[in-house]
């Protein structure tokens, strides 16, 4: 699997809890050479953990599934780029947020996607034959980071096939204290993209570093 | 307090919960003998609880604390024909979920408000010196009902006012299991009305009664 901006903060968290999970990790990035630098940062970190490093357009092409984790104004961007390198059949779970931070407003403000989402942008910006899925925009970059941090706490998914999010679900169970919920179509990503900017609200209240869990399943 | 739409399925469940826990609910709706009936309902299941029952406009005169739970396509209304009655320091928490399906689209969906959400138009449309915020959205009406269920989750509350929402935090601690998470100011009810919409999506999916508890606080 690979990581498109996974030497960002959620991207590096990620690449790390699913390194040490077992998951060989990409760590994909604009330039090669922070690419590189990353996966050697994680593998201090974990030296028994498998992380290398490539270019973005070079990273996604042995990936099954490629997590796109990228600032909202470099998501159309990064997609253009991809367009060519990705392939049929892999999948894409797009953890993108359009917080009105992208271009000065509040971290707890969103823009208004024309798509209605930011994952519904990238179905649209993908090649057909890419399952597209939405996830990762409630769990916390810095816990994530935190090795020592225990998790518990839910990842919302998104997606218009049940197979899709199932994959996607059977990476994200490898991460201890990540559960995966299937919250239903891809449309449903114009609701789950918001939680990132309440809970940016949530935490500045508190002091925290919230994430969410849904009771009573 | 005061439950205006008390005799709805969420404002019943409030009802009974708070009863039980030794609140005197007036239980408010348009037709007094309505009113009159879910509160003798309410009484017969909590024969130690003070219950009573009111025409609406009538129902909030002596409260302190009001909550709204009507449906979306009835706010504008019922906040209409409350302007008169409401006065100065009361507190009104609005629970009104804008979801599509009040005008025939799904319940997985919701409207676009002018204002900027249900809680927003609530401010607009009540006298200057009620207070306004938000609660309640997450919360399952079937849940609070079955008095054999024990909660566990959060309610999460927006307001511009500390103080206000301290206020309806103090009464909704008294309900067992229920924890008040101060979410922001009442703009973010943007957000959180939205998650309504989400947990009917996830209910569907998992044939559940979800609600939502934020992690790490």
């Amino acid at each position: 699997m690979c990581i498109v901006g996974g030497t960002g903060a959620l991207g590096f968290g990620l690449a790390l809890r699913l390194g040490r999970a077992g998951v060989p990790v990409v760590i994909g990035s604009r330039d090669q050479g922070r690419a590189e630098e990353a996966a050697r940062h994680a593998a201090e970190q974990l030296p028994g953990a498998a992380f290398s490093g490539f270019q973005n357009e070079a990273a996604v092409r042995e990936a099954d599934i490629i997590i796109l984790s990228v600032p909202f104004r470099n998501q159309a961007e990064n997609l253009a780029n991809l367009h060519k390198a990705l392939s049929d059949g892999q999948l894409l779970a797009d953890a993108t947020v359009p917080l009105a931070a992208a271009f000065g407003g509040k971290a707890t403000r969103t823009l208004g996607v024309w798509q209605g989402s930011a994952a519904q942008q990238a179905r649209e910006m993908t090649p057909d034959g890419v399952r597209v899925v939405s996830a990762f925009h409630t769990v916390n970059a810095r816990t994530l980071s935190d090795l020592d941090h225990v998790l518990d706490e839910d990842v919302l998914i998104c997606g218009d096939s049940r197979e899709d999010k199932a994959q996607l679900a059977e990476l994200i169970e490898r991460i201890d204290g990540l559960r995966p919920v299937d919250c239903g179509p891809l449309e449903m990503a114009r609701i789950v993209e918001q939680l990132t900017a309440l809970i940016i609200s949530i935490n500045a209240r508190h002091k925290a570093r919230a994430g969410i869990k849904i009771t009573g399943l």
